[in-house]
């Protein structure tokens, strides 16, 4: 299996993305595909490895930032590592795709270039929330669409249903719809008329009903659908607010020379809970419904989160996502 | 001044609410109306005070839950502790309600009892959401309305101007836009349209943007302006995250004999921390947009947070908050 990867993209790139994808071919035995600036990849492959079977590095000498604006980047920037590594994956040289670079021009190029699957009018990023329980939630859409339709989110849930069935193992996935309140009547039209639809959906789904957002840690449901715009806002929301007491925690505990020795005491206690909110286990989040495999990793992503990205659209691959969606197309 | 108080309302009713109340009479100045069952009420006040000058109980013997249909429980229960306030309000015999009890009534009794401000389609609530440098941020529309026209939202950052400058005492607050990307044609479309509403206003706003949901706890705005379905996702994705990781972090300080010595050793700096979270400083929510000042008090108050939400409602009522939201929809 051949995987393309945008070497270029991400915080850490290209030394952990490359690192990590080294790893990933030797754990799981995929060939991997570097696109991005040849020399400096080489010389990082060269001080990670001796063995150079199954590493293709692919010259790209553009980079597509968070900073370009995603369409005009793809198609002004030709020779980037994304574009290039877009274009593999189109021509199906490889099976797919996985970048830490810029989302909004991994989405352009996933919807653009790659293409959507027959039937799948927006396609999804669902993003992996830890919560406090050791388990996660696929948030979908975490921020691909803004005023989706009910039939969007309908396809966001069964999307998301054979992605936690086929790539995370879980059987039977509750489906919650994010919500201001409980009661079936509860929220916008949007979410009115979604419920309505997964409450009478005729495909296997475990539609749950509401979930509030207060609920979302609490691990009480595997799937939380929602428009784009909403997703987003949960997100960040939750992101901003782990990181901003965490710092506070910080700052807290340095404030006097009793907190100083308290703080070194609880070191490790402190390691394993903050262990719980790392999203580099669960690697990337995938974009769901396009006709290849394109995942994002998360844009901080360290050697090992990179690594378990490669691995989830390997998966994906060896699991027929695709072909599943598109069955699944048919029977809705 | 006097202030009908839902004296039923709250999880800590009728006791820290009848304390609070006390405390705001004495503090403040202002004649406190106590709402609810007579003879309970009088046990407290008379637990808590020698001197009953300024306060009057009126019986209710009904009282409305968060388990009630907000609309439905207004109509029924005419002998509620809130319809009567409400009532109160209403026929002038007071000058502002103040309520910790259903969200939902609070804001049904409002909009159907009290009324809307001519010119106002949409009442909204304000939430103050405390960050981590000792400021905070009303966030507008926090869960009354969804499916919001561009217009509700101009107002919603209108009215909260208004509070914000006369009774929180800012000068200019910074008015930014809920919103997945900083940049002017982002987000949805109600964001985009509200966008250029703002940006083009009449009204001495100080607009400066959209403002993402990882920036919210950073203190970057004084004012976030979003539709009701959105701020509730913020709101209780905030809260939430707050309360599960200060949960998680206990237990992971009481999981080794290490850790406890440590965690021991931290508590001060811990509280210290925490008070940074503290809604009970900044009292109430007001409702913004109905005819007579009307405050919501958090559902957990005690004495101190009820007692600062009648300060609250004491100053809308002093700085004439719903005169100048008259005068501002002539100008807008």
């Amino acid at each position: 299996m051949k995987i393309a990867i945008d070497a270029m993209g991400g915080d850490n790139a290209p030394e952990l993305i490359v690192k990590g994808s080294i790893l990933a071919r030797d754990e799981y035995n995929v060939e991997i595909l570097l696109y991005g600036k040849e020399n400096e990849i080489k010389n990082i492959v060269e001080k990670n490895t001796s063995d150079f079977n199954n590493i293709e590095i692919i010259n790209a000498e553009e980079v597509i930032t968070n900073d370009d604006k995603p369409v005009m980047a793809l198609r002004r920037k030709k020779d980037s590592s994304l574009v290039k590594a877009l274009n593999t994956v189109k021509d199906k040289q490889a099976n797919a795709i996985v970048s830490a670079g810029s989302t909004g021009a991994l989405l352009a190029g996933a919807t653009l270039m790659v293409g959507r699957i027959n039937g799948i009018e927006r396609p999804a990023i669902g993003a992996l929330i830890p919560n406090m329980y050791g388990g996660f939630a696929l948030l979908i859409d975490s921020g691909a669409n803004v005023d989706s339709k009910p039939e969007f989110l309908y396809d966001f849930a069964m999307m998301g249903d054979i992605y936690l069935k086929q790539v995370l193992n879980i059987t039977s996935p509750r489906i919650a719809l994010a919500n201001i309140g409980s009661e079936k009547a509860k929220g916008d039209k949007l979410t009115v008329d979604t419920y309505g639809l997964l409450e009478n959906t005729t495909l296997p789904l475990n539609f749950i009903g509401n979930i509030e957002a207060r609920e979302i840690l609490q691990g009480k449901a595997d799937i939380i659908v929602c428009d784009g715009f909403v997703g987003n806002m949960i997100l960040k929301t939750l992101e901003g607010s782990v990181l901003e007491l965490m710092k506070g925690l910080k700052s807290a505990l340095l404030s006097s020379a009793r907190s100083k020795i308290g703080a070194a005491l609880i070191k490790p206690a402190l390691k394993d809970f903050k262990s719980k909110f790392d999203y580099s286990e669960h690697g990337g989040a995938p974009i769901l419904g396009v006709k290849e495999i394109v995942v994002k990793a998360h844009g901080s992503s360290d050697e090992k989160a990179f690594k378990n990205a490669i691995r989830q659209a390997k998966i994906c691959c060896e699991n027929n996502v695709n072909g599943l969606i598109q069955e699944s197309i048919m029977r809705r």
